[in-house]
């Protein structure tokens, strides 16, 4: 019996998602981080509302109402944090608040540093701005992936300026742990670098990891660290569009706000806004539902693979509802794995070469669906890899 | 008996808006566009479907079904013109393609050509990048308000690359005659002038007028031209947040992604997008029934005003659902006429200075409201004014 929140193949399909459409309807997409579940009620409710009331006008959200004071609430509750919601900037999308800080806070040639693979648009924001990617590899251990601290340290030269942190890490799901992200807090502030923490997947860690938000580690460390987050991952309201920069001084959003005029960004619309205000206000308990449910599926997704196909290798993931495939060994002879699995299993996978040039043997799966969605993605899977 | 897009005082305070909740609410608000209406059904039932479905994750608008393809049909249903599709790019409100051109067609210093009084963020979009601002007044003639072609000729200096307009003008009503845009197209053509063409207003023109878009003048001018329109203003959608800018030419879209990177302005959200789409494919007869209730109520806001108070100059708007007023022969002895009328008469008028610095006299009246509530501020306009 599938729980509440799981959506039957037909609806999904019935609904004008990138997600269910982007493939032909042959195709099983497990690709962009959507996950195949109803929104939680306090969010429909808040969305609801507008519509009864038609209101569409310019809205007035303010003190308590604004998508800051919810951030600071949430901060306080999920991390016991206090943050200041007039150094929060409301924005559309993470992406767009990653371009701006990249821009604000270097110039062409000046060097950012990433852990590879990362999230697409973050390599783009630093390429399509010409400034350089500067590769930090996540190595596999045999159980995680991790970076060495001395090959960070040596990556920055008299022109690196900006560490941009995803933590949690996508694809390979990492919790960064205390030392790990102190290791990068100590560079930044030996350095005088600006750390971008992208932490939109903190709120989908697994039990046995905690996430840490980097602005924790300090006060001369928050000094420099633009935080990004949205509801709209965990949520699966990212078409809404709302999002949010917190500045960790208000010397560094007014640095920034210099830089990138606050009307260029504009503000999202109040449709994202309410939505993620009933998210972060009241969402907690859809949550502590699904996870569950989600880490039922990732125990599911690696210990079918380990069974079936050993051949590839795929960690748990501490984090996100995203596992990070290793199909090199299955020595598929193709320029693509992504393309191997579109073509043979009719399943869309995230292709590995957009985390990372090199990994086209590697690719990304959204396992956030149903059981039976996902075993019927498992089995195609399977079945694709021995007919080969 | 109201018609039945009109909407109850009551019913307005309920809604969480800024037009009804910026002020006290003892004061009756006139200023910020937003009409005091209920939206057109075809707008409503695009939102409806969205929350039926719950589909808020990231959404596939292809073809003709997205926001720059219903572009496209409204360009050629309401003005016979052909417009590209792939020349137009989704943003969320009008004021950022503003700063956004701004910035990418123009450095500091640079000069940039408004006519004044005009829309405070396009001020705002001139001062706060640090161009130059070069005022060309709107004279009054005793009828209406014009432009001296002359004069205009004259504010272009050897850095000036830019001419802001605003067509219908706001705060005047003026709907430019094709002589007019002529002359502006060929100054733009001999001093190689980019146009920025803000037309939000032009479906709300009155009989007797017709707008003429800025890039039907001929393929010279369009290819100089940035077109910024939305349906915002027309169907009162604006906190749903979604705009759009059309480029009248392939080098020119190029010549400005260069500068700004479309993932910096982000999209709007599925919301914005639907209604939008909804709105300039069915909503024209929604439309067709509002105009003529705007026709009357400008006509009777200044029958009534010549007949009360003749001391308070105003023309007939060609346009908008605004009324430019010019208080200065009442003498009101007060450093504003917008806080004379807050105080004594608890009208909520948007302040003449913040169009033009020196209309400290002036307030612009917003009339898109019921017969009701519309005696009530001219009512309530008379009593302050002759209490003085």
């Amino acid at each position: 019996m599938p729980i509440e929140f799981e959506l039957s193949e037909a609806f999904l399909r019935s609904r004008r998602s990138n997600k269910w459409h982007l493939h032909p309807s042959g195709v099983i997409p497990a690709f962009v981080a959507d996950m195949d579940f109803a929104v939680a009620e306090p969010v429909q409710a808040a969305i609801a509302r507008l519509v009864a009331g038609k209101e569409y006008g310019y809205p007035r959200r303010e003190g308590d109402s604004t998508v800051n004071a919810a951030y600071v609430r949430y901060m306080r509750r999920r991390f016991g944090i206090e943050t200041e919601a007039a150094l929060a900037q409301p924005i559309n999308d993470l992406v767009q608040g990653t371009f701006a800080a990249i821009l604000a806070f270097s110039e062409p040639g000046d060097g950012v540093i990433l852990h590879v693979p990362n999230y697409p648009p973050f390599r783009e924001a630093i390429t399509t701005t010409e400034r350089r990617l500067l590769p930090l590899p996540m190595h596999d251990t045999g159980t995680r992936h991790v970076f060495d601290a001395d090959e960070m340290r040596r990556l920055v030269d008299a022109r690196t300026r900006i560490i941009l942190l995803c933590n949690p890490q996508n694809p390979t799901g990492r919790v960064f742990s205390r030392e790990e992200l102190q290791s990068i807090a100590q560079l930044a502030l030996e350095r005088d670098l600006i750390v971008v923490s992208d932490e939109i997947h903190c709120d989908l860690v697994y039990p046995g990891r905690a996430h840490i938000p980097f602005i924790s580690l300090g006060a001369d460390v928050a000094a420099r660290t633009i935080t990004l987050n949205s509801a709209t991952k965990s949520y699966n309201i990212p078409g809404l569009r709302c999002a949010l920069m917190h500045f960790g001084s208000a010397e560094l959003l007014a640095r920034f706000q210099r830089r990138i005029l606050p009307r260029l960004l504009s503000q999202p619309g109040v449709a994202g806004v309410d939505a993620t205000i009933a998210a972060w206000d009241e969402g907690q308990p859809w949550l502590d539902a699904v996870l569950p449910h989600l880490d039922k599926a990732r125990h599911h997704v690696i210990d079918v693979l380990a069974a079936e196909i050993p051949e590839i290798r795929c960690h748990l993931p501490e984090a996100t509802y995203l596992a990070w495939l290793d199909c090199r060994a299955l020595a598929l002879q193709v320029p693509s794995a992504f393309e191997f699995f579109l073509d043979k299993a009719k399943i869309g996978f995230s292709a590995g070469e957009t985390f990372e040039p090199t990994a086209t043997q590697f690719v990304r799966m959204n396992f956030a669906t149903s059981r039976t969605i996902l075993d019927e993605i498992l089995a195609r899977v399977i079945k694709a890899v021995r007919s080969r």
